[in-house]
C-alpha cells in the first residue's frame, strides 16, 4: 500500500530555487491531466464560475433582501428603496455573469444541445427569472426567522436571530441556491450551498425542497441530501443526516441520477441531535425523532422515536 | 404538504429585468413584515449591533491581550505597552459603541424600564467594567493555553497552542463573550459566540461558566448550553454536547427562562467524542466519559463511563 | 468549584475609561505568564510563524498548481507558466520567511542542536525540497479529483469538483502541510491544517499518510489523526474519526511520542459516516464501515462491519 | 537669522529609541501650542471636517451628476436612477456630518450665535439645499464640457473632454465648492478647493462667481481669488492670475474682510497663458489678454492687451 | 453678466431631502444634454475607457520596465522574467479591454469607417504592436535617466533620478502616450498624460515627438503641444511653455487639425525655467534660451537668448 | 535629429502577443543597462528605499505631530499618547529599514567607507535622533500654522490653515524631508521631498534652510534650491523661484557639489508671485519683492523691488 507516493524531498545547501525546472514539471502535469480528460485543445481563459464572485453576490442579495438589518449602517428608511434597485442592479449583472459562465459550460460539454448563440439570452431571461423570485424568498426567510424567533426559548427578538443565528445564515444561503437550481444552473447552485457549508458548517444540497418556517438549531455537522423534502415549522438539532441509503442503479449497474433516495420529512416534526435518517422514507406529520437514533424506516404521524434502550454504564469510581 | 412554495419562474425571451416591480414587491414584503412583528412606524437607521464590527472589536483585543504572539508581526518589547494602549482606546471606542445600540434596542422594546437618557451613560459605565476585566480574562486564558499544552501530547510549545488550536481561539471568543453576558448585553454576547462558532465549529453558549483550563481538542461540533458550569481542568473531544434534556415550563405551559437546564462538569472530567451529557445533571468530579456515550443521570466522582457493549459485528468478507 | 473567577464587575457612573490602569495590569499578567514559562528575557520581535501570511501562501500555491481554475480570472493559456513562475517565486520567498521563524523558534528551545547560523542555509533547502515536491503533489491531488468525480453520483464535472468539494479544499491543505511535516516544521504544517479544519470542517492531522484518490464527502466533524495511514481510492464521510484508543507510556508513565497509534485503512475502504475507529488496527483492503460504527479491533479484507442491531423503536402516536 | 534652530541631532551607538521621552516631548509642545490658543480645556474628539471624507464625498457626486460616464463601468441606462439616488442618498448623508463639524466648529468659536441646539436642525436644512442645487450643478458644468470641446481644436468629443481635461476636474470641484461656500460653510468649501487644486494645479477660491462654459486649458498655476467674478463663456490658459493687488485696511489697519479685490472678466475674454491681472478691475467684453502680461488697470470691451515689446535678443552663436 | 445662475438656496427647517425630486432633476437634466449632442437613444454601458483603469495598467507596465527598481519590493534576480512576463500578460490584456472600448467608440461616431466586426481583431493588433515597442522604450527611458543623471550636479546617482525625479515619471508616461498617439488610440494616449500631468505638473500632449535623454528638471508648469519637436539631450526647467502662437484656419475659418503649430527644438537646446516659446519655429543646435524669455522666432544654432535688459529697480529702504 | 527612434509598429492580424519575444528583448535592455553602468553582477532584491513606504511613514508622522487634527478622527485626548507612541514605535521602525536600505545602497558604491557591519547600528543611531528632533519639528510648524493664519486674511483659524493650506503639507514633508537630509540621508529626503512636490506643486530641495514661520501662499510651481537659506516670518507667493544663476565649476570645469548658489531671504520678507530670485545674493530684511520680478543682485535691507515699468498696452478693440 502506497500512502504518500511522493519520493522524499532531501533538501540541499544549494539555495537556488530552480523554479524553472519546477515550472516545467508542472506544466507537464497539467498537460498529461488534460489529456487524461480528453482536453487537449483548451483555448480561452477560465471558463468556470468563480466562488469569490458568487460570494459577494450572495453578500449584496442578503443586503437587499434585509436593508435595514443587513444592508449598511448607514441605511435610513428613505433610500430603501434606491439602495435595494441598485444594490439587485449591480448584483445580477454579476449574476448574470456567472450564469453565462455555467451556461457556455454547459454547452462546450459532449453531447449538450444548447447552441451557442442562445445562451446570452438563456441568461438574460434566467436572470430576470431568478430577480423575480426574489420577494418570494424574502417571505419563506421571514417564516424562517419567525420558527426560530418561536422555537427557541433563548432567542430575544426577530432581530437577533436574524443577525447571529448559523441556522438563519444557512437558509438565507439555500433558498438563494435552490432558485438557481430550479432554474438549471447547478454549478451556481452548488457553489453557493459549498459557501454555506463553510460558513455554518451546515450543508445542505441545493436540490433539497424546504417549506416555510425551517428552524436548524446550532446546526454544525447538518447534511440535507439533494432529494430530501421538508415540510413546514420544521425543527432540526446539529448533526442530524438526512441521507440516501444507497444509490439506485439501473440493470447494467450505472447510478441512476434524479432518483428520489433521501427522506420526506413531513410538517412539525422535530429531529434532535445526531439523528440519522436514511432512505426515501417519511417521517410523519408532528413526529418527535429522538437525539442520537438512526431511522431507516418510514414513522406514522404523531410517532415518537428514541434509541432502544439507554447504553449508560457506571462502573465504579477509581477508590 | 407544501415546501417550496415559490411559483415556477419562467424564463422568457425578455432581457429586461424590470427592476422597478422587484423592487416594489421587496417593499411590500418588507411592509408586510413590520406589520407582522407591530414595528410599522419604523424610523432611523439599522439600531443592531454589527457582526463584522464585533469581529474586529475581538481581533483587536485579542491582539492587545497577547501583544508578541498576536499582535502586529512588527511590535517590539518596548512598544508593548503604547500597543496595547492604544488598541484598547480604539476598540473600547468601538465596543461602546455597540453597546450602545444594544441598550437603545433593548430600551425601545415594549415594557423597558431604563429611560432614553440613562442609555449613554449606563454604556460607558459597562465598557469601563469591561475593560478591568481584561487582565483576569488574559490570567483565564494562560490556564487555557497551558492545560491545552499539557494534555495534548503532539503540542510542541505553548506558542503552538497559542496560535493554532482552534479550541483556545474558542475560549478567546467565550471569555470575551461570557464577560459581556454578564454585564448585561446578551445579544453582543451571542454575536460574538456565533463568531466563534463559525470560525471554529465550536458552538459554546456565552452564559456558560467555565473555570480555568478548560481544554477542547479538535472541537468540530461541540455545543455547550447556556446554563452548563465547568470547572478547572476539564477536557472535552470533538462532537461532544453538553445539553438540556428538555425545557422546563410553568403551569400555564410557558418555557420558564433561566433556569438551570445543562450539566455541571466537575474539576478534572474528561469526555471522550461524540459523548452527550443532557439535563441538569453532575459529573463528578474526575470523572470520565467514553466516546459515544449518552448521558442523562448524574455520575459520581471517579466514574468511569463507557458504552453497554460493543456494536460491531463483521459480517465475512466478499470473496 | 470555581467556573469563572473574573470579580463580579460594578459598573459604575464613572466614564473615564482608566486606561493606565488596565494597561499596567495587563503588563503585570504578561510578565507573570513569562516567569512561569522562564522567558523573562524576551527581547526581538514576534519570532512565530503567522497563520494569515501562510493562508495567503496557501491560497497562492492552489492557484500556481491549478492556474486554469483557481488562478486569476483573466488568466490566458499563453500566460500560464509565466503566472505559476512569478506566484511561485513570490509564495516560495514568503514560505522561506516563515520557515527561518520556525526554525529559528526552533534553535532557540533548551537543547536544540542547529546552530543559529546555519538557519538560513537550512530554510533555504527546505524551500527548494518543498518546491520541487509541487508536481507530484499536483497529480495526487489530480488522484483525488478524479476519486471525487467518481465517488459522487452528483458530481457533474471534475470542474465542479475542484472548485467547490471541501474535501478537495481539505486535500489540498493537506497535501502541502504533510510535505512540511515531512520536512521538519511542523508549526507550519498544523498551521496549515488547521487553517484548513477552519474552511472546511475537516481535521487532518499534517502527520497523516494518505494515498493517491481520497474522497472526503461531507467533511464535517472529520477528525484523523496524526499516524494515521490511508491507503488508495478510499472513501470516507461526514463525521468520521480516525482516532487514537489511548496514549502509549513508557514505564515512567511519559507519553511516548511518535509511536503508531491511529488506524490503517488499505485501499477501496469505503467508512460511512459517523463511524469512530480507534487504535492501531488495520481495515482490511476494500472493507466497508457502516455508519455510525464504533471500530477498535482490526477487520480483515472484504470485511462490511454495520451496528449490532437497529435501535429503532416507534411508540405509538400521540392522539 | 536663526533658519533651522533645531539642534544637530547626534547620533549615538545607543540603539534604544527611548520612545517615552519623545512621547512626553510631543505632548508638552501640543500643551503649549493650546496654551498659546486659549484652548486648555479641550474635550472630545476631532471635532474638524475630515479632507479624506470631502475627498469620497466629492468623487460620489461626481459619478452621480455623470452616471455612465465617471459612475461604476458596469451601471447600465436601467440602473441609472437607482444608482443615482442611492449614491446620493449615501453621499449626502456623509456631507451632512461633515457640515455638522463645521458648524459645531464655528458655534464654538468665541463670539458665535448659533445656539448648539439649533446646528442639527441646520446642517439639514443646507444638505437639502446643497442637493436640490445639483441639477443646475450639472447644467452647468455641461455649459463647461461644451465650451472646452469647442474652444479646443484638439478635443475629438464630448466625453474625452469629461473624461480626461484638468479643466473639467476643476470645475466640477469648483461648482460643488462654489455652492458649499454660498450655504456658510467655508471651511468645508475651501477643502474642497484644496482637493482640487492638489488634483490639478488649478488654485481657485470657491468665493468666484463664475459663469457657465469657462475653459482652463492646461491649467497648471492658475489662480483665482475670493472675491473674482468671471462672465460667460470666458477661456484661461495655464499660469494665468486672477489676484489682489493689496488688501484694503480700515482707518486702524485691520485688514477688511470680503471686500471685493479681485478682477471683474466680462463673457468671451480670452485670457493667455501667465498673464497676471491684479486688483478689482475690469476685462471688457470679448477682450483678448496676451500671454505673461501684467494687467492692473481696467480694459474696455474688445481690447487686446500684448507685451510692449518683445524682449527677445539673440546674441551671437557660439563660434 | 450672469457670473453663477444658480437660484439662491433657501434652507428650510425642513428636513427631508426629497431625494425623488433630485433624481428626477437629474434625469431631466441628462436628457436635455443627450438630447442637445443627438445621443438620445444611448444602449449599453459606459463605452468608455477609464482613467483608473489606465493608471494601474502604466503602474504595472512601470514595474515590467524596471523590474528591480520599481517592480515589487520582494522581486529578486532568478525571478524577474517570470514577473515581466506575468505582469506584462495582465496588463497587455487589459489594455486591449481599453483599445477596444476606444474602437468602439470611434466605430458608433457618424462617418465612422471601420465595421464594427473588424474592431476586436484590430484591438488585438494594437496590443501586439505595443507589446512588442516596450523594449525600445525601455532603452529610451534609459538615455533619459542617463540624461538627467548628467544633467543635474545634484543627482547622486541614477538609482534616485529613476525613483524619485518628477521628470523621469513624465517621461515613463509620455513614451507610452506616444506610442499609444502613433498606433491611433488617441483618447488612451490623453489620458495617460493627463495622469502625468496630474502627478506631476508636467503637460505633454501624447503628439509630440521627443528624442532620447530628454531631461525635465522641477518640471511644474511645464507645457509641451501636440505637434512640437526635440531632439536629443535636451534640458528644460519649470514653467517652459512649448506653444501655439495660433490655430491655422483654412478658407471658412474652419480650425485646420493636424498641421505643425509648436516649436522645434534641436538636439542639446537648453531652455531655462519660464521661458515661452511659441509657434511653429526651431532652435537651433545648442542654443541656450535664458528664464522667462519670450521667443516667437527661430533662432540660429548656438543661440544664446536672454531677456533685453534687467527690468529689476529698487526703491529705497523703508526709512 | 531623431526625436523618436522607434520602429513605426505594424499591426497585423496575427492576435498572438507573442510575450515570449518581448520578455527577452526587455531583458536584453536590462542587460545593456546594467552593463554601461558596471553592474552586471547585482544579486539580492531591490536594495532601494521606497517612495510608497516613505509616503505611508510620512502620513503616520503628521498623525503624530497632529494627533487631534490630523489623526484618526476617533481619538480621544485620553488616548493621544497611547496613539503617539504606538504610531512613532511603528513607523520609526519602518522608517529605520528605510534608512538601512540608503545606508547599504551608499556602502555599495565605489569608494565607500562604511564597513558594512556597522550600517545596522549607524541606522538605529539615526532613527533615533530623528525620533528626538521631532518636538522641535512639532513647533517649528506651529511656527509656520501661526505664520499662515496671520498672513491670510481669508483665512478663519488654525485648524482650517493646518487641514487644508497646501503650504502647510509642503513644509510637514520639508521640515521632516531636511531633518533627513542633516542626519545624512540624503534618498529619503529627496524621496520625501518629491513626494510633497506630487502632492502640492511646491518643490523645496529638502537641503534648504528654513527659518520659524515661513507662509507659502497657493504655492503652485514654486522652486526653492538646496543651498537656500530663509529667515523668520518670510511670505512667498506662488511660482517663485529661488534658483542658482550658474553651477560654480573648479578648475576642470568639474560642477563644484555644495557651493552655495542659491539666495539668502532675510527675516520678514515678502516674495510676490512669479518673482524669480537667482544666485547668492541676498535680500535684506523687511524686503518687498513685486511679482514677476527677476532678481539677480543682492537689496538692502527695506527694498522694494518691482517691475521697471509697466507692460501694459491697450490696443484698440476690433470694431
Amino acid at each position: 500500500m502506497n500512502a504518500t507516493p511522493i519520493p522524499t524531498p532531501t533538501p540541499t545547501a544549494e539555495a537556488d530555487l530552480e523554479l524553472d525546472a519546477v515550472v516545467s514539471a508542472l506544466r507537464q502535469a497539467r498537460q498529461d491531466w488534460r489529456a487524461s480528460q480528453q482536453r487537449l485543445n483548451e483555448a480561452g481563459g477560465r471558463e468556470l464560475p468563480s466562488a469569490e464572485v458568487l460570494g459577494s453576490i450572495v453578500d449584496g442579495l442578503r443586503g437587499a433582501l434585509f436593508p435595514m438589518r443587513l444592508g449598511p449602517p448607514e441605511l435610513r428608511p428613505d433610500g430603501e428603496d434606491f439602495f435595494v434597485g441598485h444594490t439587485l442592479h449591480t448584483q445580477l449583472q454579476a449574476l448574470r455573469g456567472q450564469i453565462l459562465l455555467e451556461l457556455r459550460h454547459a454547452a462546450r460539454q459532449p453531447g449538450a444541445s444548447e447552441p451557442a448563440e442562445a445562451v446570452a439570452g438563456h441568461a438574460a431571461a434566467l436572470t430576470r427569472a431568478f430577480a423575480h423570485s426574489l420577494p418570494a424568498i424574502r417571505r419563506l426567510l421571514d417564516s424562517d426567522v419567525q420558527a426560530a424567533f418561536d422555537g427557541d426559548p433563548a432567542a430575544r427578538s426577530v432581530d437577533e436571530v436574524l443577525i447571529c443565528y448559523p441556522g438563519i445564515a444557512a437558509m438565507i444561503h439555500h433558498r438563494i441556491a435552490h432558485q438557481l437550481y430550479r432554474l438549471g444552473v447547478p454549478l451556481l447552485a452548488r457553489i453557493v450551498a459549498e459557501l454555506s457549508h463553510a460558513r455554518t458548517g451546515i450543508d445542505i444540497h441545493p436540490g433539497a425542497q424546504i417549506g416555510p418556517g425551517l428552524f436548524i438549531d446550532h446546526g454544525t455537522g447538518v447534511v440535507i441530501g439533494e432529494t430530501a423534502v421538508i415540510g413546514q415549522r420544521v425543527r432540526i438539532y446539529q448533526a442530524v443526516t438526512l441521507g440516501a441509503r444507497s444509490f439506485p442503479v439501473d440493470a447494467e449497474g450505472h447510478v441512476r441520477k434524479g432518483q428520489p433516495r433521501h427522506p420526506i420529512v413531513e410538517d412539525e416534526v422535530v429531529i434532535y441531535a445526531g439523528a440519522t435518517i436514511l432512505g426515501r422514507i417519511t417521517l410523519g406529520h408532528g413526529s418527535t425523532i429522538g437525539g442520537n437514533v438512526w431511522v431507516t424506516r418510514s414513522v406514522p404521524p404523531g410517532s415518537n422515536v428514541t434509541q432502544a434502550s439507554s447504553q449508560q454504564v457506571c462502573e465504579g469510581g477509581n477508590t
